[in-house]
C-alpha cells in the first residue's frame, strides 16, 4: 500500500544489502524510518519491541529471523535454538509456530551447507503468499461491504459505509493489503464510498499511531476514536460493520484478538452490527477448541500503560508518563471474543461461520489442498 | 478525603480573600495547585476546561459562580444571565440545573441588596450536604461489598474484594467522599481488604488521573488498567463488583455517564458481575424515561483525543500529539447504560433498582421529605 504515493510493503529484501528490511513500527507515525535486519538477535528484538507486529508479519519475520541463523550457523542445534528463541518472543500469535514449522520442515532433512539458502527462499515465499492470501481476504471482504452497502443504500440513499476496526489489522500488520483493512483497501479502491471508525487501542495506540497513518497514507476518509467510543456509536447507528483480524482463532471459532476486541464485540451483537473477523487460515489453532481456557494471554509490562509516545509542541518525538505518582499497572495484551459473538470469519478461502461445523468444512479444505 | 496525608475538599471558602477555591484537576496528577474563583468567568472558565468535573462538583462550584456573579451585580438580568451562561458550560449533567435552580429558587424573590450573601450561604449548604449525601452513599454502598465480600470468603477464603471503577467518581469529583469510591472508601476504613482496577478514561485520563492519584493519596490499593482490559478481566473472574458514577440518571433507570460505561455494563452483564451505580439523588432526571433518545451527549474536541498531557522524563509536564498527521477525530463524551444492564443504583436514601416502580418509589420519598 501507499505511503506518500509510493507502493511499501512492510517486509522485503533490502537490495544492496540482501538482507531483509522492516518499517520500524515503533517509530510512527511521527517517523518514517526503515530498519534493517542483519541477524537472529536483530530479528528477535524487532519482534519482541514490536517494531513489527501483527500476527501475519511477525510469522514472516521470524521466518527471515531462522534463515538469517542458519547463514551464521546451520547446524542442528543452531536451527533448534533460533527456533526455540523466535518462539519465545510472543506467546499468543500462533503463525508464529506455522512460521517457523514451515521453514523446519523444509531445511531439517537438507545437510547444513544447504539449509541457509532454502530457508531464505521458504521465507520470501512466506512473504509473498501472505500478500496473496490477504488480497484474497479482502476479495472476499468486499462481497460483504457491496451487501451491507447495497442494503443500506436502499433503506437511506448513498452515504458512506462506515466500518469501526480495532487495533492495526493492516499491511503494516501483514506483509501488504492486511486482514481487516484488505476489505476497505478494496471497497476503496473499488469507488465504494467508506468511512472508517479508528478504534485507537491502548496502551500502544496502534490505531491512532498506524490504521491512521495506513488510511491517510492511502487516502482512505476515516476518523480516530478512544476505544471507549465503539459502544456509543453502535448504540446509535453510527457503525454498518466491525471488522477486525485475529492472533488465534480456535477450531470452534473463538477468537483471540488485541484487548478490547470482546467489548466491541459485545456491542456489536447487543446492537446487531455485523461483526466479522479477517484472518488468513495459518492463524487458526486447530489443536485447540475453548479459546477462554487454552489460550495463553500475553501480559505485557504495565509500563506500557503508564507511558505514552507522541510529539511534543518543539517537534521532538518524546515519552511522557500518565500516572504522576507511583500506581501499578496491569496490562494484558489480547482477549478472548467468544465464537458467539461472530457474525463470521472472513479468510483466503471465504466466509466461514464461527462454529465447529463451518470450521471442520474449512479444514478439510484445507487438508484436501495439502495446505494443512 | 486525603492528600499528602492532609484532609482536602475538591472546593473550599478560602480564609484570606472570603472567596472559593478549587483544587486545579487540569494539573493533576503531576501538579498539585490550588485556584481561587474571583468571579463568574472564572468559574465557567474552570467548569468548561475541567479545573472542576464530576456531576455533583460542577453543580456545586456552578452554584458558587451564580453567587459570585451576584456580588457583583445583584439585578434580575444578572441573575438570568449568569444563570444561563452557567446552564451552556456543559450540557449533559443534571445537577448543573439543579443547583442553580435551588440557588435561583432562594434569591429570586429577594431584593437584589439582600442576594448575593444569600446565593453564598446557599452555595456553601450545596457543598455541605454534597459531602454529607456521598457520606451515606458510602454507608449504603459498603453494605453492599460487604455481602459480596462475605459470599466470597465463603468460596475462596480471604481475598481483597476486587472492584472495577472507570473515570473517576472520587471526592474529586464531588465535593468530599466520592459517589463510587465513598463504598471504597468506606470499606478500605472499615478493614475490608480491597482492591481497585482503575479504568484510565481516555481521552481525558481521569481514571489514571486523578482516581489512580485518590486512591494512592488515601492508602488504597490499586492497579491501573486501559479501558479495553475491563472485558477481559470480567471475563476471568477478576472483577467482583463494577461500582461507576453517573452525570444523569432517567426516570426508568438508565445511566448516562463517562464514555465507555456502556461496554463495562455489557461485559458485566455478559459475565455475571453486579454493576452499580452511585449517584446523588440530584443527578436523576425525573422529567425524562429513555436515556438514549432525550439526553444530550457532549461532543467534546477531538483535540482531546489527539492530545495527552503527561510528565517528560526531564521532569516537564508537556503535552504531545499521537497522531503524527492530520487526521479527524471524534469524541464523545458520555454514553447511556440501559437499565437492562444495571444491577442497582445506590443513592444516600439506600439502593433502587434500575426500573420505573423502583424509582417511583424513591420518587414519592424524596417528595415526602420536600427534597423535590
Amino acid at each position: 500500500m501507499k505511503v506518500s504515493g509510493e507502493f511499501y510493503r512492510s517486509i522485503w529484501i533490502d537490495r544492496e544489502s540482501g538482507l531483509p528490511r522492516i518499517i520500524d513500527q515503533t517509530r510512527l507515525p511521527h517517523e518514517f524510518v526503515t530498519r534493517l535486519l542483519p541477524d537472529l538477535a536483530s530479528v528477535v528484538e524487532a519482534i519482541c519491541v514490536m517494531r513489527v507486529r501483527g500476527a501475519p508479519l511477525i510469522g514472516a519475520t521470524a521466518a527471515h529471523g531462522l534463515a538469517l541463523a542458519l547463514a551464521h550457523d546451520a547446524s542442528d542445534q543452531s536451527l533448534l535454538g533460533a527456533t526455540r528463541e523466535l518462539l519465545a518472543t510472543r506467546p499468543t500469535a500462533v503463525n508464529l509456530r506455522w512460521a517457523l514449522d514451515r521453514v523446519v520442515a523444509r531445511v531439517k532433512g537438507l545437510p547444513p551447507s544447504g539449509r541457509a539458502a532454502i530457508a531464505r527462499q521458504e521465507a520470501i515465499a512466506i512473504c509473498d503468499e501472505d500478500s496473496i492470501l490477504c488480497e484474497r481476504i479482502g476479495d472476499h471482504g468486499l462481497d460483504i461491504l457491496k451487501e451491507i452497502a447495497n442494503s443500506k443504500r436502499d433503506q437511506s440513499g448513498p452515504q458512506p459505509l462506515r466500518i469501526l476496526t480495532h487495533c492495526n489489522a493492516g499491511w503494516l500488520a501483514t506483509v501488504d493489503w492486511g486482514t481487516a483493512l484488505a476489505p476497505v483497501y478494496k471497497a476503496h479502491d473499488a469507488g465504494i464510498p467508506v468511512e472508517v471508525w479508528v478504534s485507537e487501542t491502548r496502551p500502544r495506540n496502534q490505531g491512532a499511531s498506524l490504521t491512521a497513518f495506513e488510511l491517510r497514507e492511502h487516502g482512505v476518509p476515516h476518523t480516530v476514536i478512544v476505544d471507549s467510543a465503539g459502544g456509543h456509536l453502535m448504540q446509535r447507528g453510527l457503525v454498518d460493520v466491525v471488522l477486525v483480524g485475529s492472533d488465534r482463532t480456535t477450531a470452534k471459532g473463538d477468537v483471540c484478538n488485541k484487548i478490547g476486541t470482546y467489548l466491541k464485540a459485545l456491542a456489536a451483537f447487543a446492537n446487531e452490527v455485523p461483526f466479522y473477523v479477517c484472518l488468513p487460515c495459518s492463524t487458526i489453532d486447530w489443536s485447540i477448541r475453548d479459546g477462554l481456557a487454552a489460550v495463553p494471554i500475553e501480559e505485557r509490562d504495565g509500563e506500557e500503560v503508564r507511558h505514552v509516545r507522541g510529539r511534543s509542541a518543539d517537534g521532538k518525538v518524546q515519552t511522557i508518563d500518565l500516572f504522576g505518582g507511583e500506581s501499578p499497572a496491569a496490562n494484558p495484551a489480547f482477549d478472548i471474543t467468544p465464537a458467539s459473538l461472530v457474525t463470521g470469519l472472513i479468510t483466503e478461502y471465504g466466509v466461514s461461520r464461527a462454529t465447529t461445523e463451518s470450521l471442520a468444512g474449512l479444514k478439510a479444505t484445507l487438508e484436501s489442498d495439502q495446505i494443512l
